[in-house]
């Protein structure tokens, strides 16, 4: 049900014909109320896509009555008349739904330097303001996919009453992010703006945060937290922030497992770092490392790409003294030959990799994607 | 000739057994005088091979009698017992050739993690002490290919009565580098070790070190600048410096067009940057960014994907006074649609890409290949 699995939202997911291949491309998410409470975290690439900036300043607001998404194209490097087609676009959804346009958010996904058809988009949005349903949320996560092979949605209800879900489209993180990652959580609960806002940051901090398909970050990465209050239950903080994370985590994890042509899911554990921020930069250095996405792509317990990776990296450890695991199996011990790699089995889609550097007590978790063959396919022709 | 184009150097390639497939393994490069002036730079990984380690040592004396160079293994990440390898290479190549150990340069590429044949090298040392010619600079080359398709060297001899040459392998650059780099250069001319030093430092830093292929450091690279002063001639410092640049130029354009599995060697001009080091960066990170470089294999002039690149930076740039042109066309002026990207040809194996960031005076150049299935395919069984 995905966004409108919490109560107070409807959705709808429809052709508009932005794509030329003529599947789904407009998604509409409405938040009924009665609470209109929103949160929302933006890429940090300072090449930001139209409605990026416009988002950003409706969510300052602290209320969002709807969000309006389309794939097919990202308005992003369009100059002021993308901005003005992302303002028309809320207009246009405000007008036909009878709201605010500055409370309308819009977040769009597919090439960028293309402006939008709006004679196609602007007509679309009525037919998803007609077809919204309480219920929609599967259509509106099918709409919103550019190259992702499956949709997904994602939520779990609390105990005391009150449910998170969400949708998300693309394989990749909030900065970098591979595509376009678009993402947007409902709940129930009674929550205000503020509240949300520190829920989301926390949630985004360690999922999507923490994904690094292929490096490269995009332009329009946009998540977006709306609370309509219609469980009229006021959550524990603590409870909230989990649910919101756990709802996160879930959808990152599936951004992971359909990432562009990867055969392997990669999960890099790195442990015994001076810092947090350490234990995350190694990680995301030997995440990024595309010989070692080719190793694992061959199945192929190739070590010395994570320690050449590492050495790279300004954090606090001593060479002599790394240790590294590949699914289990320490293959390299006080930086040099451990365990024999013939003992590693990287059949199964999942592979770990864990990196202890013996520095401190912080650890982190990055996920990542093996290279392959068809990424390159994919991603050779995607604007042609 | 390479490494014996210059006055008073004798070199050997031969096949010493350490590779399965049987072919050349292993080079020898040896400075007859009068002068053993000698400079190197070496790999910034902090996870630095055996030979790295040994050979900065040797280097630092400002002496270097003989460099003994070996494919079929990097002997990285191989404990003290590498370290010993390493040493006893040394002593061996001294013994053979009546010399100093501690003038003994070693360098080796291959798989790291992985013990080296000693069994087989050393004996290889003898073979190859035997084998030196002074027209060896070919054989040489060709014994210190792993992954190279074609052996490369070059050569600039000056009016004065000097000449500067050299021999490399891999495709990459110093820092990082995509396989292990490794280069010799030598001259008959008369410098010391100190202005030796100046003018490599000089070189590299504009030409290996402008070289970004996959974006990996290696632990091995090494480039080391020997003079023999068998020209008699002291040249001037200046157009020593440049000489020795234009060999580096020359050899690290040879790398770029042999990188692993690439189809295309893309140039990456930024101009109008406030600084050089931000000029560096921009077009560094725009050479990593996998998604442009799956575009320029499929002739896609995705400009999109070099604007959400140069996002990523900090350095100093109004995003909506971007200019961005592909092989001459500005397909994005000021940060939006510019001339129709259809009027882009990207046949030719060289693409040059232009980002103009209108924020000052500094410019640089970087150059990278694109990402293709070759690639993927080439490193996802390398170490199998």
């Amino acid at each position: 049900m995905g966004v409108t699995a919490a109560q107070g939202f409807r959705a709808a997911g429809i052709t508009a014909g932005i794509k030329a291949s003529g599947t789904p491309d407009l998604a509409l998410v409405v938040n009924d109320g009665p609470t209109l409470a929103a949160a929302g975290v933006f890429t940090s690439n300072r090449v930001k896509a139209a409605p990026v900036h416009w988002s950003e300043q409706v969510v300052k607001g602290g209320t969002v009555s709807a969000v309006i998404l389309n794939s097919g194209g990202a308005n992003a490097c369009t100059g002021p008349l993308g901005f003005q087609d992302t303002h028309a676009t809320a207009e246009r959804t405000a007008e036909v739904l009878g709201l605010n346009a500055a409370e309308v958010a819009v977040a769009s996904t597919g090439l960028i330097g293309v402006r939008l058809p709006m004679d196609k988009l602007l007509p679309g949005v009525d037919t998803a303001a007609a077809a919204l349903s309480a219920d929609g949320g599967e259509a509106a996560a099918v709409a919103i996919k550019t190259t992702d092979t499956v949709h997904k949605t994602a939520a779990v209800t609390h105990a005391d009453g009150w449910t998170v879900g969400g949708m998300a489209k693309g394989a990749g993180m909030l900065a970098p992010g591979l595509a376009t990652m678009l993402v947007v959580l409902t709940t129930d609960a009674v929550v205000d703006a503020q509240r949300l806002d520190t829920a989301l940051r926390s949630a985004t901090r360690t999922t999507f945060d923490r994904v690094d398909s292929d490096g490269c970050m995009s332009t329009n990465d946009t998540v977006l937290l709306l609370a309509s209050g219609a469980s009229g239950v006021t959550p524990d903080q603590a409870a909230f922030a989990e649910a919101v994370r756990t709802v996160c985590a879930d959808l990152a994890l599936q951004l992971v497992g359909d990432a562009e042509g990867a055969s392997k899911d990669i999960r890099i554990d790195v442990v015994g770092a001076a810092t947090e921020a350490e234990a995350v930069d190694v990680a995301r250095t030997i995440a990024r490392n595309n010989l070692l996405k080719c190793a694992v792509h061959g199945e192929d317990p190739n070590w010395g790409r994570v320690l050449s990776a590492i050495g790279t990296t300004s954090a606090a450890f001593d060479p002599d003294a790394l240790d590294v695991a590949i699914n289990g199996v320490w293959v390299c011990r006080s930086g040099g030959v451990g365990e024999d790699r013939d003992l590693v089995s990287m059949k199964d889609r999942q592979v770990v990799i864990t990196a202890d550097l013996h520095a401190g007590p912080a650890e982190a978790t990055v996920w990542t994607n093996d290279l392959t063959a068809d990424y390159v396919h994919e991603n050779s022709a995607y604007s042609s």
